[in-house]
This record gives C-alpha cells, sequence and structure tokens, in this order.
C-alpha cells in the first residue's frame, strides 16, 4: 500500500515513501478528519458533482444526454480529485456507495474519451474544434494531470477499476506526447501547472519513459513564452523567466507550486541536482518571506498571488486551500528528494494551520481563502466570501481537502539509508500502528500519542529484523528542550543532527519502546520587522498549532479588536475533551488588556504629543483556540496576530 | 461665473458659492495642475477618447459609421467629463481646438440621441431593445448624469454650445422621468449611482421641478432590491437599507459617495434636515474609521469597496482617484448645507494628498488606485497597476481629475450670512484674485500665500462695499498654534469659533490686509490602535500634506523597507524651486534607523525570548517627500507610514 508521489528505484532521493501494510490510524485528529471525510464530506462532494453539472457535462460528452456544459472550464478536475479521494479511501475499509462511484465514474470516463485519447468534457462539448487553442486559460492539460493522479492512486489502492482508469489515464498521456512532445513544441503551454508532477507519477506506476520526457519537457519549456499573452501578465502564468533561472516563486499561487512539485519529480527521476536546487531555492525563499504562520500562501485575493516579499496581510491574505495542498506537495517532494526535516516541518505547519481551517469540524462546509484576521462585521464580503460554504462555483478547493486528508498517514514517514543503516524517520506524529518494509526487513510501530495536544510521543517496536537499524524522529524547531527516553535511558536531553532528527540506532526487539518529550509550552512569536501589516503583535502557538482569539470565547463586552497582550504573557492550558462539538483542545487563557483608542479630530489619526486624548486600557482574561478549530462557533471577529501593550 | 453644486435661492444651506468674477489663480500648486491639465492632460484626454473608440461608439449611434461597439458600457461617460472638463477649462482663456471639441461632440450627440430622449451608445449600438433591462450593470442612468453635469458645466460657463447641450441633457432627463417618475418604480434603479446630484443641478439651472423630484425618487428608493441581484450583494450597491436607515457608507466606494452626494443635494433642495443628518452621520463614521491618512477612500481592491470599519492597509488599499474626487464632492456639499469647516478640513486632506498623487506631475499618467506604500519589488502586480498609466480600459479616473482640477477654485470660497452679517470663508488657501458678490455688494479679494510650501496667507481687501462684512479663515485642526494679523493688531492668537473659524468683522477699506499664520513645522502622526495594519508606525505631516520616504531619496544602501523613525524625529526643512521636474517642494530630513531583521527557522518569525538573533539597527539620515509627488522620479519603494523604533 503506498500513497502519493513516490520515486522510482531508479530515482535520486535522499528518503522514500516505506512500503507499508496494515497502516491504522488509531485517534487523534488525523482520524477523526479522515472520518469525517469519509462520512460526511465525500458523500456531499458526489453530490456536488452531480449538482453542478460536472458529471452532466461528461455524459453529455460521452453522446449520453444533451445538458449543455455547465461551470468553469476545469469541472472535470473536480470529478477526477473527487476520484482519487475515493480511491485512497477504499484502502482502508469497504464502501459499496464509494466503489459503485468509482465504477460508475470510471465507465462514464471510457465512453467519453475520444479516440485519440483526448479528454475534456468543456472543449469536447461547449468548444468542440478549438482544443488546445486557449492554453494560457483552458487547463486541458492540468485536467489530464488531475486524471492521471486519480488513476495513480486507483492503481496505489489496488482498485478493480484502476487498471480501465490507468487506460484512459495512459490512452490521454500518449495523445498529449504525440502533440506536445512528437510535434516540436506543440500548441504551447498550459496555463495551469499540474500535468508535470502527475505524468511523472504515471511514468512510476506505468513505466512509459514518454511520460516522463513529456513531464521534463513541460517543465524546461518554461519561461519562453509558450503559455501565450495574459491580461495578468507572464509572471502570473509562471512564464517570464526559465525554472532553472527563476530566483523566487511568483504569481498565481496554486499554480506556481503545483509546478514546483512538477519539477522536483523530474529532478528526483532525471537524476538532475541542478534542477532540484533551484526549486530548493525557491522553496527557502518562499518560506523565508511570503509564508504566513499558519503557511498559507498567496498574500493577495486579486489574481490569487503570491504578493511581493514580506507582503504578508492577516486580513487580506487569500492563502488558498489549495495553496496549502499544493505546499504539502511540493514540500513532501523535496523532504524526498533532501531528507532534510525542514520540509516536514513545513508541512506540519502546513497541514495543522492553514489546511486544517479550511473546512469546518462536521466537514460539510469549506474556505478557499484562510485569513489569519476576520473583523466584527465582515459585512463588506466581496468575491470569496468570508465565511466558509458548502461548495464553490470553483470548487477546487473541497476536493483539494478530500483527497489529502484520504491519504494522510503517507505523509507520516520517511525510509532511508541514513549513515549505511536502515532508518525508519517519523515525519509525522499520529497514533498509529503500521508494518513497513525497511531494506533490513520488516518493522512493526505502534506510535501512541495525544498529539498535538500533549509532546510525548511513544513508539513501541512490535516487529523487527534481528539486523541493526535506526528509528529517526524529527525533532521540530518550536521544541527547544526535547528529551528521549530510549531503552538505553531516560532524559536523554535531545539535539538533533544536522538533518533536524533525533536518531536511536540500535538493535530492536519487540516491545521496545523510545519516548519523544516535546516542549508545547505555549509560546508569544513574533513577526519579521518587514512584514509591515502585524508590526507590534504577537501570536500564540503551541506545538505545531498556532492559535487565535475568537470573539465567542471572550468575557462579556471585551472585543477581539481591543486585546492587547503582554509582552510577559503566561498561559493557563484548558484542556477539553469535546469543545462545542470541535472534538478535544486545548484552550489558552491569558490576563491581557483592552484597549479603547482615542480620535483626534474625527479622523482615526492623531499627532504626537499632540493635545489628543490618550488611548485607555482595561485588564480583561482573553481565550486563545488553535486556529484550525476557528469559525464552528458562530461567525464572529477572529484574530491570530495581536497587539503587543506597547508593541 | 459660477462652479460645481450651486444651489438655488430657495434651498436649506448654511453656505453657498459666493458669485465670482475676475478669478484668477496667480501661483502655486493649484496653478500648476491646471496649467498642466489644459497643456497635457486634456489634448491627451480628446486623444484617447478618439483612440479607445468613445467617440466612435457615438458616431455609430448617431448612424455616422459602422464601427462596432468598444469598451465598457459606460464609454459615454468619459465623454461627458472631458466635455465638462473643457467647459470649465473655457473660462480661464480661449482655446479653439477645445472650443472646436466642445462643439462638435454637442453636435455628435444631438445627433447620437434617439427621438425619445435616450442616448446610450452602448444600448443603442451594442444591445438594441435591451434598454434598462439590466439597470444593476448597465450604468445608463449614470451616463445620463455625466451627461447633465457636463451640460450644467457648460452652461454656468457660458459657453455658446451650453443651450443645446442643455437641450440633450434635458430631453434625456424628461424622457427618464417618463420611464422613472410617471410609471411608478419603473424598470428599477442603477447600479452606480451619480443621476441623482445630476439631476440636482440640472434643477438648478433649468428650472424643471421633475429633475427634482426623479433626482429625489430615485434616492429614496435606495434599499428596497430595486437594483437587482448582483453577485457582490445589495451591500456593494448600496441597495441593502433605505438612506435614512443606514448607519454606515458601504460597498462600492464610488457608488457610495456619489449616492451621498445627491442625498444632500436632495436634501438641500427640499430641505430636508432628517435626510441630510443621516448623510452627515455617515460622513463622520466614514472619516473615524474608513479613511486612509491621505483622504482615500475604499480598502480592497476586490469589489472596490469601502472595507470594514479601520481596515486602511498601506499597501492593498485600493483609494481610487474618482472616490477621492467623489468624496471632495459629498464634502463641498455637506459644507455648504451646514458650513463647518469639518467639511473644508477633508477636502483639503484629500485634495493635496489622495486626489493630487493621481496624476504625474507632468500631466501624462494616471493612477486609478493610490497607496500609501509600494514594496521595492511590486512585480506582483496583477489587474490595476502599480505605476500610472496613460489611460485605462475603464478609464473612468483620468477626467475625474481634469474635471476637478478644471474647477479648482470654486472650492475655495464660501458665502453665508454668518450672525446676520454678510461673511465670506476661505476655505482653502491659494494665491488667487477675485471679485465675489456679497449680500452687501461687491468684494475684491487678493490671497498671496506660498501655502502649502508656508504657513502665511496675506488676504488684502481690493474693494469692499461700504457696510460692515466678515471675512472668515478656516482655521487647519493640524494648526494647533495659529496666529492672526488684521489690521487693528498683531500676532493675534487664534481660537476658532465653533465652526472652526478665525472670523474677521470690520468695515473693511480697499488695501486692508489680514495675514494668517498657520503652523506648519512637521509632525509625527499616529494610527488608531484599530487600524491594524500600520500599528507601530508614524507618518510625516506638514501643514496640509502628508509626506512619504521614496527610495529615490535615501543614502545608497538604505532601503525605505528598513526605515525605522525615532518617536523624537525633528525634521530639518528643505524648499527646492523645482526638484527634478517636480516643481517647488519642500523636503523633510531627519534621523531615523535602518533595522535588519532575523530570522529564526528560515521563516520570517521568532519566539519572543527564543534564542535567536536580534533584529540590528544602524543610524541613517532619511529624507521624506509630498505625498501627492510621488512615483515621478522611478518606480521604487515608497511608504507613507513607517515604523517607530521600538514600536
Amino acid at each position: 500500500m503506498s500513497g502519493p508521489a513516490v520515486p522510482t528505484s531508479a530515482a535520486h532521493t535522499a528518503h522514500r515513501p516505506p512500503h507499508l501494510e496494515n497502516t491504522e490510524l488509531t485517534g487523534g485528529p488525523w482520524r477523526r478528519w479522515r472520518d469525517v471525510n469519509r462520512a460526511v464530506s465525500l458523500p456531499l462532494a458526489r453530490a456536488w458533482l452531480e449538482r453542478s453539472g460536472n458529471l452532466d457535462n461528461l455524459r453529455t460528452a460521452a453522446g449520453e444526454g444533451d445538458a449543455p456544459y455547465r461551470g468553469p472550464v476545469y469541472m472535470d478536475s473536480d470529478v477526477y480529485k473527487v476520484l482519487e479521494s475515493a480511491a485512497w479511501e477504499l484502502r482502508y475499509a469497504a464502501d459499496p456507495g464509494l466503489a459503485e462511484f468509482v465504477e460508475d465514474t470510471v465507465g462514464l470516463l471510457e465512453r467519453a474519451q475520444g479516440d485519440d485519447g483526448y479528454l475534456d468534457s468543456h472543449y469536447q462539448v461547449a468548444k468542440p474544434g478549438e482544443r488546445y487553442t486557449r492554453l494560457v486559460d483552458s487547463h486541458e492539460l492540468y485536467c489530464a494531470g488531475h486524471l492521471a493522479q486519480a488513476a495513480v492512486a486507483a492503481h496505489r489502492a489496488g482498485l478493480g477499476a484502476a487498471p480501465r482508469l490507468l487506460g484512459v489515464a495512459e490512452r490521454f498521456a500518449r495523445h498529449l506526447a504525440e502533440v506536445f512532445l512528437d510535434d516540436g513544441e506543440g500548441p504551447g503551454l498550459d496555463g495551469h501547472p499540474g500535468i508535470e508532477t502527475a505524468l511523472v507519477e504515471l511514468y512510476r506506476v506505468a513505466g512509459e519513459e514518454r511520460h516522463l520526457a513529456l513531464a521534463s519537457a513541460l517543465v524546461e519549456r518554461r519561461g519562453r513564452g509558450l503559455v501565450g499573452p495574459h491580461r495578468h501578465g507572464a509572471r502570473h502564468r509562471q512564464d517570464h523567466l526559465p525554472v532553472r533561472e527563476a530566483p523566487a516563486v511568483t504569481g498565481h499561487a496554486v499554480r506556481s507550486l503545483y509546478l514546483e512539485a512538477g519539477i522536483v519529480d523530474v529532478a528526483a527521476e532525471t537524476g538532475d541536482t541542478t534542477l532540484l536546487r533551484t526549486s530548493a531555492r525557491r522553496w527557502a525563499d518562499m518560506v523565508a518571506t511570503r509564508t504566513s504562520l499558519t503557511g498559507g500562501l498567496g498574500s493577495r485575493q486579486v489574481g490569487e498571488v503570491f504578493g511581493e516579499r514580506y507582503e504578508l496581510p492577516p486580513d487580506l491574505s487569500y492563502n488558498e486551500t489549495c495553496a496549502s495542498a499544493a505546499s504539502i506537495q511540493w514540500s513532501w517532494r523535496l523532504l524526498l528528494a533532501t531528507g532534510h526535516t525542514r520540509y516536514a516541518d513545513l508541512i506540519e505547519r502546513t497541514l495543522y494551520n492553514a489546511f486544517a481551517a479550511a473546512r469546518s469540524a462536521d466537514g460539510r462546509t469549506y474556505y478557499k481563502g484562510n485569513p489569519l484576521q476576520r473583523r466584527p462585521d465582515h459585512a463588506e464580503a466581496v468575491g470569496d466570501p468570508r465565511c466558509r460554504d458548502a461548495w464553490f462555483f470553483s470548487a477546487c478547493c473541497p476536493p483539494a481537502v478530500t483527497r489529502l486528508v484520504a491519504s494522510l498517514e503517507h505523509y507520516a514517514l520517511t525510509a532511508s539509508g541514513h549513515a549505511g543503516v536502515p532508518t525508519l524517520h517519523l515525519q509525522q506524529y499520529a497514533p498509529l500502528t503500521l508494518t513497513a518494509r525497511l531494506a533490513g526487513g520488516r518493522v512493526g510501530l505502534r506510535t501512541e500519542t495525544d498529539y498535538p495536544w500533549r509532546g510525548e510521543v511513544a513508539v513501541t517496536v512490535t516487529e523487527t529484523p534481528e539486523e541493526p537499524w535506526a528509528l529517526a524522529l524529527r525533532v521540530p524547531p518550536w521544541s527547544t528542550r526535547t528529551f528521549l527516553d530510549t531503552p538505553e535511558g531516560k532524559d536523554l536531553a535531545v539535539t538533533p543532527d544536522p538533518d533536524g532528527y533525533a536518531v536511536v540506532r540500535r538493535t530492536w526487539r519487540p516491545g521496545d519502546t523510545v519516548t519523544l518529550r516535546l516542549d508545547m509550552t505555549p509560546r508569544l512569536t513574533l513577526p519579521h520587522p518587514r512584514i509591515d501589516a502585524v508590526r507590534g503583535c504577537a501570536a500564540v502557538e503551541r506545538g505545531p498549532l498556532v492559535y487565535c482569539f475568537e470573539q465567542a470565547d471572550q468575557p462579556d463586552g471585551v472585543a477581539v479588536d481591543d486585546l492587547a497582550l503582554p509582552r510577559d504573557a503566561v498561559f493557563e492550558e484548558v484542556a477539553h475533551t469535546d469543545l462545542d462539538g470541535l472534538g478535544p483542545t486545548v484552550t489558552l487563557r491569558t490576563r491581557a488588556a483592552a484597549v479603547t483608542g482615542a480620535h483626534e479630530a474625527g479622523l482615526p489619526y492623531r499627532t504626537l504629543g499632540g493635545p489628543h486624548a490618550d488611548d485607555t486600557r482595561g485588564a480583561v482574561t482573553a481565550t486563545a483556540v488553535p486556529y484550525f478549530q476557528w469559525d464552528n462557533r458562530g461567525d464572529g471577529a477572529m484574530r491570530v496576530w495581536t497587539p503587543l501593550i506597547d508593541g
């Protein structure tokens, strides 16, 4: 059983996803998210595909109806993403309704596909004869990519329909190779990347070298104007510079992130370390200058772009849910390529904050944009809603959530031959049991933890080869005082190795336990001085979780927008087993101030040293909750970045 | 000679625009802006109307060509706004080219107008038979409003073509009354206000009561869903609440501001003080919570909306040029209605900052959006440009500049019977000579000043009736130490009266001079604590001018984005007669710090009290220039709000 992004044995990567058997999430938020995924979100998603016309579009393309085309040009991609979600889900337990959806949809796709392998209901139904004529916006290859990813998922999940779905995806991919590989540069480049990583994954599953060659060509052709003109310009479509030269991520965030995932996949399979380094350099620059504290990416709603360096407004940032998912995909590939924990650190930050906040606790509604602040009135919302919605005209985000949640446990571990010793790296901490195939043999593990609510992670070896192997535990950078209990000793102070791991290398026996103790003391986090939008503020974090102040938790009469925190705030941790239907959580209480501002001459400005009234301040107790659980209890004000008293 | 918004003698207003003769701006920025208007901007605007298709659209409507319709639906309004600009301009001096443009265009409009009075080239050419069927977006009444305003300007300017243009406007207005007044609610309400104030102005000129009745009806019908559904919702189109109940400006800023101007005009002519108070209340709330330091309005590019209370991002605020112009129109009407200087204060702030910054010093290019910060790279611009542009697909802003600049001196004075004495109120200070008709007789004035560069304003009476009258000088709230020299005494400390004026009431003789001395000491301005986006920052102001730090003026190697100001900053004032083609200016130099921020774990965040490197700070000298002169010397970084050292 394997998950997303599994390099071939010939690939140049420091780590690999271990082959897993009998994986079971036994509790914690990951399990909760997956249970909601199956019970609520996927049935709703299937209903929305019917209601919004996605499936009717394909039926018309298959000649099985005459419904006119509905929705944006990339409606097919939503079908593929739900298919992919279903494929991953069906590994855990049977679900006749879900299995039937897969069977039916695969059949529909087979019938809708053209004889030459082309498949895109928008162009087949609404714009016959115009295929590949407006690639800057058409999403034809983007949709093909999601088709391929669904097929790869079905294959890795061992579904019965997998060969047929792979057949559809391969026929389309071979058609694409004829058009875009055999005929010079072909008609151009898709304005929305995504096909690149999908073709590499298809190559990994199907073995067809031309899939990799096409992925590589599409990556290398960027930056030469082949996307075609667009009103937002070439930067917006990542077509302003060749990928080997571009110093930074630019333009539309999701497009940029999907492209980077493809670049790393191509580099891994071709062994092109120069290409890999350019992507890793952009990743580091993005993290240093364009990443919200929650891991969210994309500072502007207009154009859905990254924005400038350090442009990170908490209220207006877009932080699209798809960008969070795409960021995790890119980081995962860099983690495999390099083995460095920095990539798993960002996955964790993004997953537990920007990504997990996108869906409501009940699994029914979604944010596309994930701001870090909502003001009390939020009546001026236009365009994207400022509350979660059940579905969207452009519905890319909901199935981006379901497909990642359905494959979550695959991001928990990597394997390597670290220093010549077979090593299992625990990248993320969740209660689970599993059996993994290491170079030395089968390893069984049972991880028991109340993470992210508590910092203890107990890993018990339940099955082991006789030869020594190493267990490497990622030490998150926020845990500055970390301890380890091993069979050799207790309370060992941890200094991570250069790649960020606490490594226990030994000959194991079943029953041996290693316990990692991470420091979960709540902390105040300050922004870099160039982040103008949150100057003079701090954020509350605890372990991997970013906290926020929601109006629902504050005392009567205390507005979230008036709160200010002392620099020496001490937080009282209060555990809840199920706070208002959110499930388990830990809230944080602290003394704070409520500030009342003064106006001068009717304006919200006053002269320093002028004859104005001063701001006034009163003592209050403020309560913070994890950001990922926000907006499940009414639509009041929320803020992550909170003013510090006197800056 | 009169200007925009002249109430009838029956109107209920505290002040009135005095009837002026022989007005002449003798220098200063107003004169400079108007000279550029005539020499550069208006010829370019006329060329753009030809090049963009605005005039061709009307020719096709007139049956004089077959050019297909080009541009957005409101292309006619740009023609009307350039016509209005030309009308005001032609009062000052002959200009055969401009006069010919007016004559030709009036003729074209006469020929394009339908027999029933309807005139809208978009609907006549591109959508025949669909008039009034999509009022939420059609701008049909909005365009009619700009036609009326052009006709009123031509009339007040005494142009030869005025009767013909008034005829076109009146025929259209009578047609509108038949459709929207005689037939119940008619087809609905225009999604873009503007017609309301225009109809009142047309009523003032033409005397037709039905124009006023229709304006009043269109105002009162708001808030009842008559605009029709729009994806941005009823708030965006000011149709969520009746205007008598709405507590705050909402939605699309320009739409909201135009509507308010119409509300005040209707209230003035009908004597409806309740209606007036609702608008004044919204104005006060807008000023207190949604106004940029520059007077700019509209915090979000998406939807071009006001945004939430205190949502005032310096970098992302839209602050549309049209909103600045519309704000001045609303404030001018409230100033006339109430006589209170607070409205003239906002006019001044808006005029010298948000509005004046919109056009380049050479008169050739414009901003639509007027942010208070530009980061060094600004490569991520999408949608609206982050540099000025020569013209726009949606070209509302350039002619909004030319028409206001062409009528600027009319905002300088009001007249009243203040406390039973004929009073001339100087609302704005510019070097000019004029003769005004007061209740008591003709008054001649010569104002000599180097304002806004210096705070001395010398007003000499050149002609006077024998009876006493009063000269009332607005005292801006930023001048906290203000002195007056009068024939009765020198260095009199000024305490403004409750309406904000320094009043000199006496019997005058020709040659009498009053000199007002305003305090132009540079000052640091702090934001209200609820303005999250500029917390911990200060802005530099001097007199009515907001200053900014542009990269061009800083020492080599000192980035604007690294600057921080001491709370006790002292500014050295440096006067220039022509700084790099900007014309006269005063720059401000101060000691400051350059801050270099530290990163932790690759992210732009760090733990308070954690083991990170601290930010470092070096001493530098920083130079600020008036914001309205920014971006005339390269496209580097700019910021108005600058961090204070240690918040």
